[in-house]
Order: C-alpha cells, then sequence, then structure tokens
C-alpha cells in the first residue's frame, strides 16, 4: 500500500472539521490554498450563499465534492416531520446535482420518540430510502448511507455497522451499485468484529462511495464533539485504509473531525496544516 | 410472556445500582429488606469484609449471588500488569466461590496502551480467558464474558457484541457451555442488528448466564455514568427479555444502573423502590 505521502490531492476537507466558523466561501478557498484535492461541505453552508454559487465556485478552485452532507432524518416521531424531511432531501439532492457532489451522505435519523422504537425506526429508514433513491435515481445522484457508531443509535442514526448497511442497500436496489452505497468513517465502524469481512462485502458489491477518517481518543469527554485528530487516538488508520484498498476503493480520504474543544478553537490554517501532516504521515 | 409483577424474587440487584455509598452488609440488608431475590456484589466491596463474612451473611439473607463483578482486564500494556491482573482474577474466583456466585463476570478491557492495538487487545484477551478458564474449571465457577457496548472498546472492552462473545466461547471451551458462557446487558446489546439471531444462538449453546437490565437516556450525559431507569428511555424491555426467555433463559433479572447525577444521589431504599416498581410494571 502506498503511503499518502506527496498525495493531499487525494485528500479531501469536511469542512464540520474547521467547525463551520466562516462562510463557506472562505473556507473553500482555505482547503484550496491548503493543497487538498477534495472537500465535502454541508448543507446549511451550500444553501446560505445557494449552490449554484458555491457549484461555480468549486469548479474554479478545481476541488472534487466527495459528498454532500447530509440527509435529513428519515426516522422521525410524526408524519408531518416525516414528510418536511424528505422535502428537504429531494431538495437537497438538486443542489448535491448543482455543486457535483459525488454522492449525497444519509445520516439516518435515531430511535428516539419513534413508534415501535428501534425496530419502527429502522422500518421507517428502509421507507425513506427507497422513497429517495427513487428521486435519487432520476438526478443520477448517488445516495451513501453512513452508518454511525451505535452509540448513536437513540439521538441519530439506527443503521450501525457497514453489515446492516450493505443490507438496506441489497434490499431496495438490488442491481443499481453505483446509485446506493456507503460511506465508511473510522469513527463509527472501527471497533467492529466484522470489520475485515465486511469491508470487502461492501467492495465486492461495489457499494464503496466515501472513506472518513478522524481517529477515536482515550477518555472521550463528549459522545459527540470529542474526534480526535489522525493519530491521536487508537484507531490503526493504515490498516483499515489497507482493507479499503483491498476492497477496490480508489477515491478519496476525507478528514471529518467534531472537536468543540480542541481542534475548533484553533486558527483554521492551522488545523488544515495539522490534517495534512498527519494524512501523510499516520494514515 | 409471563409479567415479573409479584415475582421479585426473580429479581437481583447489582450493588453498583446503589452508587456503592455504604458497606457491603448494610446494602445486602437493604436489598434482602425490599424482597429482591438476589444480589450482585462488586470486588472491592467483598473484598472489604472478607469473603468469609460475605458468604455467610448471603446465605443467612438467602439471596442468590446472580454475578461476582467482575475481572480485572485481560488486556494490558505490559506483562507485569497482565500478570497481576490474571492474579487478582484467580483469587476473585476463590472469593466467588465463597460467596456462591452463579459466575465470575468477565469485562475484557480496552485497546488503550495495548501492543497492535484492537488487535492485540484482542489476541490478549482470547489468551487471558483461555488460562483463567482452566482455574476456573478446577472451581467450577462458570465464566460469563460480558460483551460491552462498542463505545467502551478503547478503555474497557474489545468483546463488542453477543456474536463476538460467542465465539470466543466457542473457541476456548468448545464442550463446556455451562462453564464459559455470557452475561448479556440490555445497555450493551440494544442497539445491534444482530440482536435476535444472536440471542437465540447464544441460547441454543446453552451459554447464556446473566441478564442485566437497565435503560438507554436519549441525550446521554456520560458515556459510562448515564444510565437510565428502566422505563426512561428507549430500550424495549419486554421485547429484550422476550427474547432472552424464547432463548431458554429462566436466571434472574439483574438491575444494573450507574447513574452518578441522577440515582446516585438518591436515597438507596426509594431507589430500590423504584426499580421493584419497573421491573414488575416496563421490563
Amino acid at each position: 500500500m502506498n503511503s499518502l505521502e506527496g498525495r493531499l490531492q487525494r485528500c479531501a476537507i469536511n469542512t464540520a472539521t474547521l467547525g463551520h466558523r466562516e462562510p463557506l466561501g472562505t473556507t473553500l478557498d482555505r482547503i484550496a490554498r491548503a493543497g487538498f484535492g477534495g472537500v465535502a461541505p454541508w448543507r446549511h453552508e451550500v444553501e446560505a450563499v445557494g449552490a449554484t454559487a458555491a457549484g461555480r465556485q468549486l469548479r474554479a478552485l478545481g476541488l472534487t465534492v466527495t459528498g454532500y452532507c447530509r440527509s435529513a432524518y428519515f426516522a422521525a416521531p410524526d408524519e408531518a416531520e416525516r414528510k418536511a424531511n424528505m422535502n428537504a432531501n429531494i431538495q437537497a439532492l438538486n443542489d448535491a446535482t448543482e455543486i457535483g457532489a459525488q454522492c449525497f451522505v444519509l445520516v439516518v435519523g435515531g430511535a428516539r420518540g419513534v413508534k415501535n422504537g428501534l425496530a419502527g425506526a429502522r422500518a421507517q429508514v428502509q421507507d425513506g430510502i427507497g422513497e429517495l433513491y427513487i428521486e435519487a435515481r432520476k438526478l443520477g445522484m448517488p445516495l451513501a448511507i453512513e452508518p454511525l457508531h451505535p452509540m448513536y443509535a437513540t439521538d441519530r442514526s439506527v443503521v450501525n455497522t457497514i453489515r446492516q448497511a450493505l443490507a438496506l442497500c441489497e434490499s431496495i436496489a438490488p442491481d443499481d451499485n453505483p446509485m446506493l452505497g456507503l460511506a465508511i468513517d473510522v469513527y463509527h465502524c472501527w471497533w467492529d468484529p466484522d470489520l475485515v469481512s465486511s469491508i470487502a462485502q461492501a467492495g465486492q458489491a461495489g457499494r464503496i462511495l466515501g472513506y472518513h477518517v478522524c481517529d477515536w481518543l482515550p477518555d472521550t469527554r463528549h459522545m459527540l464533539m470529542d474526534r480526535g485528530m489522525m493519530g491521536d487516538g487508537v484507531v490503526d488508520l493504515q490498516g483499515f485504509r489497507g482493507l479499503m484498498e483491498q476492497a477496490g476503493y480508489t477515491g478519496m480520504v476525507e478528514v471529518e473531525i467534531f472537536s468543540a474543544e480542541q481542534w475548533w478553537k484553533l486558527p483554521q490554517d492551522k488545523v488544515l496544516s495539522v490534517c495534512a501532516e498527519r494524512l501523510q504521515s499516520v494514515c
């Protein structure tokens, strides 16, 4: 396996990594100037400037859009909210197309407040992705289900393993692998006893649409906002990328770090330079 | 499935639920007085009064000891610590026998600081349980591996699913199901997409040695110390017990709640009365 040294053009920055502290235009300029080849922006950022303007700037900077973050939840406590979320997701597909995203990232929603709890939420997610998939096909915009760590099953996502996400893909779009697949994030999946076989299976199915890195810190202080910089935690990042590449993944390596107390307090250019250094040394 | 109404004799209290705020003797008296049939005490409590005295009181009160909590870690950063932990575990087996515990509960240790990280820790765990199992057989003391939630893979346990724990059992003690099995805790396992088949498989293998309940709270504020009282969270507790009983489990239902900011601040007898009420209404 080749190291990422000298290959920042194969690396992307998820804008959450910089803490969403400034307008998208400034963020995109910084990321391109730092030498990265790609970016994953968030809906609220793109909507603030408009997808047309965002798309124009992205093309001018030559940045690949590795993914558009992220869906509203498919699992919802009531029909009105479910419907509003679905409409937001359909609108987001148009914006994803406008900015040239490689995929629209799906975070599916948790069990909280949903009728029949976990089982009910999982059923709603299956139905909801099926519904959005029909719209996505019309636009040719691939959907990437992101399995989230099991600790988010209540508040954020009832899809919690690669294998579970793969089963959803096979069930909803059995013969359409480029259009419904997975975004695989080390933070969510590194602990999985079935990691090796799951990634291989996802690759074999042609369903891997994205790869996100950060690190898991010992003594994590917050369940959402305390992800670590690559190299500061316990994840075997080179081993993980090896599995991804053996599975045929040739896409970008995207950094996504939520870190309210550490990295979001540092100057953005500093964060980008540490990302660049760590991508080339420990990923 | 029968409700637990009127069957507190089939229910047990893990002493952690009361916050370890008083000597074991007082705790045991409270639990028996409240009408529970069983208790799961912790090593530091039993060691403080001595296993002989603890055993004598437990027998006098007629309390079943559903499990003895818990092993020192099998995964360790260095050989000295690994060996010290193994010796502590062997001593604990003697104490478990002395107090008449139904099993010794194994929390296996996390990946943090261990050579080769997650993979290295999992190998150490396999070897360590194998070593302790030889001692446990001599004493006839069953070992119950407790899979912990994946969010503890760094700091507490690299065994994170029922299926993974079962594979360890089959590998270490293939023909000895009553002596090496699992303690299944809803907090750690409720999210698992393979829950139904995993519990069935564990039951078929004759490996279910314990069942722990609490609840998962929305907006969990602390990764260790914010478990919920049964009924206050999202877990389908009656559904879960149904799976356990379909799998042939006839043992006790043990309440284990770590709750530094809520339940551990209330009077112990109040906590016990709420446990009794919830066991009989929502479990």
